[in-house]
């Protein structure tokens, strides 16, 4: 049903460039599976290649925000954005990493209510308090 | 440039409705400071007791995600729904919670590029892989 | 294909706390017929609870907005968020109060309507008419 | 700060087109009041014109749908695609219509209820049910 | 699945306003094929029709914006909107206009840039510069 | 009003990771002016470089869409992203490039009709036409 041919891994192999971003995938993740994503993204493989580094320099680094919290981020802007794959996908992603089912009903929470404010807010047009507002 | 009053303290001390609301607030939060959002929802004192008492629920609870946490969340909903109000105040609670600028820079970093794949995912639309589904 | 285990009669059953807003549920709409979304959010007896309350206060009161009017204003912001779901879920709500199919048709008009002026607003950034604000 | 200019009523005057329509708003208002999204439009005679029949056609004909109604349709569109000037707009034209504030308290209650399970229901990803599918 | 019944050829037949507009999309069109939406708002014969009018007025004129071209601004507006049937359908179009691979890979990664850094400023909530204002 | 310092050329001046991209700006852009974009992502060095990185990978390089092409797509997606910022720059630059204002209207015409589309579709639910679909 995409709008694009999902690359097989045969297909992937006989592309270099679209080979080469699909087995460091394999490599850093250290699993065989490729998720559809790339396997659309391959047909451009620049684009393949710039989406796949941006996602290793963000959400593989070490950092100072824990990988878990980093995917339940990722979650509620997939879902703010009604991304239906993106939702599915780092909603794996966050129980791999060992989010609890406590915790998503905590972060469902967190979703509804920041998106029930979000409306109440735009519907009143409230100004921003100065006390919210960083000096220039 | 609200579409509603802001009510005053005046105003708020003049309804028991209102002020049995702000008087939690400020006990809550330990501050005398009421933002602008719980004035304009002062014009209906029910929606307004029915969404502080959602925000203490889910906000300001123990639970199993971190505050400061809880804020990003909120930053990453309110930002993909572009509520510019939001996105102010909650930047400030999240600083007020001990947020970082290094946070601060990956938190910018996640929510653009949730936003990118969100975006190449729908315009490609991609199909869930069924390994992200849960069974039925 | 949710990202939740959707909670079987029986499952429910087990769960006092769920059990007691499916109960209530049946109870309110005078039927046996408990829908996804609820069966979803059973995964969090709190979220499911405070997310009823909120249904029952909102769109099941005695009100100065008819019933069917209210159906239609959830259509609406079903609609702009992209929610399949809810668009689905309100319809059959809307039809279930009594919308006919020119109601209807006349609702997809004033949506599609604002839906195109919304967007030329932002896209010209028309600033707002001082005769439309509220005096602070 | 518009993107565009916004035609002054001497600048509507000197073009014919613009002048029709401007003339036929303030016919069909009854008033000599022209807000500023039609001067933006008057950039584009032709999109000016195709623009103010549809919302002739749409928001200002005897139909089923109560006049009132309409515009607070037309509020929780444009609230959930974040349009600051149609918010604005749309809430005065609701006052004019008569709206009364405990009824813009309850389409704000509505508005940010359905929000909120719009992202409850996008986050889980619920499968619609059965019985609110329409027989194709 | 639709929340509408969609027209057979034989329920338009029977329409004659349905009929008088569906003979002008296969004639516009030079093509037999009706594609859904058109059989979804055949509910509708008024909004049909202007629909119809309005995707002929902007999408099939001769005008400076090149046809492609077009159908490339319509997808990128249906993926923000997150519209997978608007996907699917623009991107049939734009490859029956000539869209090759390489300028559908293009046009993902502007897509994906815009949503990238359309987060990113509204999470910083960036004013804009006086250089990007008309004059009023 | 942003939520982060905007640096001044003093302060990029001090800080070499900032300094190398501003400079690049400049240089790519055969122009002397920042725009606030670029000031507020200087909070993140990495994040900035990585953005401007992106920007230059997908708008400035010869690709087979027009530079001007890619600037109306970028107008689309801001528009329906509801970011004031981008829009206001993205018209900016599309003057730049050589935009006149009936390519403007054109431009406004696609986006409002596209909208109008996207959310009659939504509310609707209309399925993907077979017709519409990549095999496999």
């Amino acid at each position: 049903m995409a709008t694009v041919k999902l690359f097989s891994d045969a297909e992937a192999e006989a592309n270099p460039a679209v080979k080469a971003v699909f087995d460091d995938i394999r490599a850093t993740r250290k699993s065989d599976f490729i998720n559809n994503i790339w396997r659309g993204l391959a047909n451009d493989p620049a684009l393949l290649k710039r989406t796949w580094d941006s996602v290793k320099a963000v959400m593989a680094v070490e950092g100072t925000i824990d990988p878990l919290v980093r995917e339940m981020i990722y979650i509620a802007v997939s879902t703010a954005n009604a991304c239906s794959y993106c939702v599915h996908s780092h909603t794996a992603a966050a129980r791999a990493r060992g989010m609890t089912d406590v915790q998503h009903g905590e972060l469902m929470a967190i979703i509804g209510l920041a998106a029930q404010t979000n409306h109440l807010v735009t519907a009143l047009q409230i100004p921003v308090d100065k006390e919210f507002q960083v000096a220039g």
